[in-house]
């Protein structure tokens, strides 16, 4: 009964449910799922979730499950494999689809090749709309998301395209060459799909095509694909700040999870004992004075939420291509003026509730003075850490709040303790 | 000259240019614009943006620039103006275009009605397709992403749709009625922007009918505004992490940030204040043992890193609709699972670690211990706090971080003195 209940569920919701369920779940609703569903969910799956799945599966039957799949989802499917069943799968596929296969595996993972679908209608330019319409008639249905056709050469050179409302507005006795748009320049196939998507979002694109480096029509990218790039590439900062991988999938087994998330943990425990090993150079007046120990977080955390938003903000300005090198410096600038106000008004503050609190007035002043230092820190920092990461093409997102930390924790304590240690030693 | 290069660029890239620039730039940008093309660039800029642009526009001049523009956009536009301005704008516009504002601004903002556009080509169910495609042919141009034209019987109700690709390819005697698919549920006008992206994203929609309660048909929704949705979306969770809001304009003036940031930061000294009161209760042992104050910050430390790295699961999570009431229970287990195998390894590997740094094996074991308790809370808080705000309709991106951080602060801090103190004290 349970096996009738997911045959009458689209295949978005049966992914939906496997990504939503533990391993054992999981296992079982996939040997309740149809076979020949089986193709159109592994499409929908996220990278994790799908490898887990396809580990149950013998490889005739991935193979059989790719059959007639389009070619960016079939290079999709196939990318997840590992080397040993990807060649058992291609066995097990008849000539004709392992073509296929190898082709849509020969372009490059996240790019256009990679998103691309091979199910383009061409037409030449010397033909009549006419004929066109014609042609189409007895076609019978077009590929989803079609919205142009592609005019190409004798040589398969991309020359133009006919979007489908104008075919359906125009003379048709007129010539092809004479109704395409010539302007459109296509997607080069080795474009970085984050790009790509960029120029959908820009353009408002619903299908685009790809053109080889000798401009030959290969394919075309659909709107539909691009959304998943757009939703994943967005997410990709978040994940990343906090270490964790793009499909990490929630479900995944207890040792699987501890083992990624250990990496992390160990980074961050090596700064924790960095900040330690600083706190620990003012062992003598921490031994002299335990007001200082207890006040020593406040100044370091401060600098790390002032830090985190000014990073975030220049990440995210990155990616969506706002900050270059004309105004590097005027965002500098900024930062640390937000630091300054900011470090004055949290000083005065602070320096308020610690007189008051522990009725030093000295302890006051000192906190106020590392609070100022470290949110003027946490400025410089904010905006330079990711700049200078990325010119080392390292990925700001991951990187850039562990270092950002560690500067904020470091100049947090040298400002508090070691002013305490001069004033008070 | 930079006015004739400007003139030259596309909308979208002037609204890039003016993203990315200073307040005194951004301004002269604005003036150097032609007036004509003031519109499309307003459309496309973000909510923050637009608003500072807007501030430098005298009311006539944003009654011409919304004239003939898409009623979504339209809606956008109007929607950032202070109501006084607005009520000039209205005054400036001709009787027709105010009738379109007032009806756009009557859809609240960020539902589907707020995203629709009322460009529809409706047809009745009784003719042939002959005469819709002579019909079109008359029409000339159809409205942008049209993929499909909507059926209406005589009140206007939404009764089916028949693709583009269809008209071309099916028998032109036969009736729209027997051709339209039936199937086909409109949106509901009040439908929240995010529930209408999900659709977009798991239907691979290119545009969608919007229908008021009683099914009549109000527009249609097209997917490159789906896009800037879901793209908001997505920044939406890793912008409240930081506390910061979704449009937040990255070169917005110094006093301005200023003001913004101070709350989270105001919100976050409470937190390390609380940390340092607590702190404060084991004053004596700290007192007594300088090591203690420098090691106390380690344990705390993981425990946040360990516990934001769940809440950024959990909340993913639960944006994509993956845990609900079937899996929590699983979930929290998963996660004080690996709490407690985090737990024994980092235990172990930071009592060797201060054995060896500071010779002394009882403080080693009472750091182990505190590690462990820590991961255990951060697992639970980390699932728990979650999936509680978010029962309460807190925003768990806005305020989860900073209550995990308290709770493993507090914990972390009282399982590594309050054990010291046992111990030592
Ligand atoms: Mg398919
Ligand atoms: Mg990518
Ligand atoms: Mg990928
Ligand atoms: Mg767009
Ligand atoms: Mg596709
Ligand atoms: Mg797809
Ligand atoms: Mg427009
Ligand atoms: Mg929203
Ligand atoms: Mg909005
Ligand atoms: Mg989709
Ligand atoms: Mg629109
Ligand atoms: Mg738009
Ligand atoms: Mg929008």
């Amino acid at each position: 009964q349970a096996r009738r209940q997911l045959h009458n569920l689209p295949a978005w919701d049966v992914a939906l449910l496997l990504e939503s369920s533990p391993p054992k779940a999981r296992a079982i609703i996939w040997q309740l799922v149809d076979a020949d569903e089986h193709g159109d969910i592994l499409e929908e799956l996220s990278e994790e979730v799908q490898k887990s799945v396809i580990r149950q599966m013998a490889p005739e039957k991935l193979a059989a499950a790719t059959e007639g799949m389009d070619t960016d989802d079939l290079a999709y499917v196939l990318r997840g494999l590992p080397e040993q069943i990807y060649q058992e799968v291609l066995k097990s596929m008849d000539e004709q689809d392992r073509h296929r296969a190898e082709q849509a595996l020969s372009y490059a993972d996240e790019t256009a090749g990679g998103m691309m679908n091979t199910d383009t209608i061409t037409l030449r330019p010397d033909v009549t709309i006419d004929v066109v319409l014609r042609y189409l008639r007895l076609k019978g249905e077009l590929p989803e998301a079609t919205d142009k056709l592609y005019v190409v050469d004798r040589d398969d050179k991309f020359i133009g395209e006919i979007g489908i409302t104008r075919l359906l507005t125009v003379d048709p006795t007129k010539l092809v060459s004479d109704v395409m748009d010539q302007d459109i320049q296509g997607i080069p196939v080795d474009m970085d799909e984050t790009e790509v998507a960029k120029l959908f979002e820009r353009q408002d694109w619903i299908s685009a095509p790809v053109v080889d480096d000798e401009n030959r029509l290969l394919g075309r990218i659909t709107i539909d694909d691009v959304v998943d790039i757009i939703r994943e590439d967005a997410q990709h900062s978040m994940l990343s700040m906090a270490g964790l991988d793009d499909d990490e999938d929630t479900f995944a087994p207890v040792l699987k999870s501890t083992r990624r998330r250990s990496i992390w943990l160990g980074v961050n425990l090596i700064t924790a004992l960095l900040a330690a090993a600083v706190s620990s150079m003012f062992e003598d007046i921490l031994a002299q004075m335990a007001i200082l120990a207890i006040l020593n977080t406040i100044v370091p955390s401060m600098g790390g939420i002032a830090g985190s938003q000014t990073l975030t903000l220049v990440i995210r300005g990155m990616a969506l291509g706002h900050i270059g090198q004309s105004n590097q410096r005027w965002l500098i600038g900024k930062e640390l003026a937000i630091g300054a106000l900011n470090g004055v008004i949290w000083a005065i503050l602070i320096a308020g509730v610690v007189a008051l609190w522990k009725q030093d007035l000295v302890i006051g002043g000192i906190i106020a003075f590392a609070m100022m230092a470290n949110l003027l820190a946490a400025g410089l920092a904010g905006v330079t850490v990711p700049l200078v990461l990325k010119k080392f093409d390292i990925d700001p997102a991951l990187a850039g709040g562990v270092i950002l930390t560690t500067v904020t924790d470091v100049v947090g304590i040298f400002a508090f303790l070691g002013t305490a240690t001069l004033l008070l030693g």
